[in-house]
C-alpha cells in the first residue's frame, strides 16, 4: 500500500472498528480523523461534499479517494491477503455473512446497542420507541442463527478466520450493551474468546 | 462451471431478478425453484434445515452447496469476469454499492414496493404503516444520492456496468410500485434505460 490511509471515524462504532481491526490484523498504518456523529458533524455540508455525500463513517481515505460502507473499506485493505479466502465458494461464502451482517444484524443489535447506550431510551422517538421490540427479536435470531453455525464451525467461513468474522465480531462483542445477553449462546460465546485472543487483536477502545 | 446452479426463489422478488440477471449477462443456465413468500414457503422446516436457516430467498445452490444473500449470489457466479473490476479501489468501490444497496436502498425502496404492492396498504400493522414516512424519505435519499452520482458517470463504478449496477437496479426500476417516482430523477432515468438496453439483459418477469 503506498497510498496513506486514513479512516474517517467515530471511534465507539463497531463499523469503524472493523476497519481498525482489519489494518490492525494486516499490519497497515491508520490516521485516525475523529467525528462526533451525536452532533451532526457527519452532516456537515463540508463532509458531505468531501467525504460521503451519504453522511456516514466510516469512511476509509486512500491517498485522495474514498471507500464508504464499513465492509467495503474491510474487503479493500484485505484484498490480496489471507483476510479473504481463495476459493470461489467460501469467498463468496464470505460475503454472504458480511451481507447478513448489515442486513440482519447491524440495524438490529448495533441499533439497538446506539439507542440504550448512546442516545439513551428516554431520549428516543415514540416510532424508536415502539420498533424495540421487533429489533430485539430479529437480533437474537441474528444471535442464534450465528450460534448455530458455530456449534460445528470453529470460524465463519472455512475454519479460517476471515473478514466474515471481523465483520460479525464487531457489534456482537459489544452486544450486551444493547441488552443483549450473549451469554445464552454458547458457541458464540467460545468464537468470541477466541477471535479476542488471535494475534494481532486490538480492542474497540 | 462444472455444477449444476439453482436459483431457490420468489420470482417477483427484485433481490431474486439480480441473481437471474447476472447468470444472463454471463450467458450461465440457472434452474430455478419457486417459493410463496407470502404462503410462508421459506419458513418451512424443510427449507430451514436444507436450504437457508435464514429463512430467505434468493439462495444460490451449486452442486450441493448453497450460498444466501443476493449480492453474495451474484458475485460468486461473476467472480472472475468483466462485471467484477479487476482493480482493487474499483472492486471495493463496487462493494460500497453493493452494501449501500442493502442497507440503505432495499429496507425502504423495495419494502415499500413490498408493502403497498404485494402485501397491501390495508393488511399492513400499525408499526409498519407508522414507518412508511420514514422509510419514504429514506428511499428518496438513496434515489437522490444515485441520481447526483450518475450525474457525472454512466455506471457506478469506473464507467463500465458491473454487479453494483445490477444490485441498484433491480429494486430501482419497479421503485413506482412503491410509490417513488423515478422520473424525478434525470441522471437515474437515463441510467435505467442505459442498462436495460445491454445485450444479455432479461427482465424481471
Amino acid at each position: 500500500m503506498n497510498e496513506k490511509l486514513t479512516l474517517h471515524e467515530y471511534s465507539a462504532s463497531g463499523n469503524c472498528y472493523k476497519v481498525r481491526l482489519t489494518a490492525a490484523h494486516l499490519g497497515l498504518p491508520l490516521e485516525r480523523r475523529e467525528y462526533d456523529i451525536l452532533k451532526g458533524e457527519t452532516r456537515t455540508p463540508e463532509f458531505l461534499a468531501n467525504v460521503n455525500a451519504n453522511g456516514r463513517i466510516p469512511v476509509l481515505q486512500i491517498g485522495d479517494r474514498f471507500i464508504p460502507e464499513s465492509n467495503a473499506a474491510c474487503f479493500f485493505l484485505a484484498d490480496g491477503s489471507d483476510l479473504i479466502p481463495e476459493d470461489r465458494f467460501d469467498r463468496a461464502d464470505m460475503l454472504r455473512w458480511m451481507f447478513f451482517e448489515q442486513y440482519n444484524h447491524e440495524p438490529n443489535v448495533a441499533t439497538l446497542r446506539f439507542w440504550l447506550a448512546y442516545v439513551g431510551e428516554e431520549a428516543l422517538n415514540p416510532l424508536q420507541t415502539a420498533q424495540i421490540p421487533a429489533k430485539r427479536a430479529a437480533g437474537e435470531a441474528a444471535l442464534a442463527l450465528m450460534d448455530e453455525h458455530l456449534a460445528d464451525h470453529a470460524y465463519f467461513v472455512g475454519e479460517r478466520f476471515s473478514l466474515a468474522d471481523i465483520a460479525l465480531y464487531a457489534y456482537t462483542h459489544v452486544a450486551e450493551e444493547g441488552g443483549f445477553e450473549t451469554a445464552l449462546y454458547p458457541a458464540l460465546t467460545a468464537w468470541l474468546g477466541r477471535v479476542a485472543a488471535l494475534p494481532g487483536h486490538v480492542t474497540l477502545d
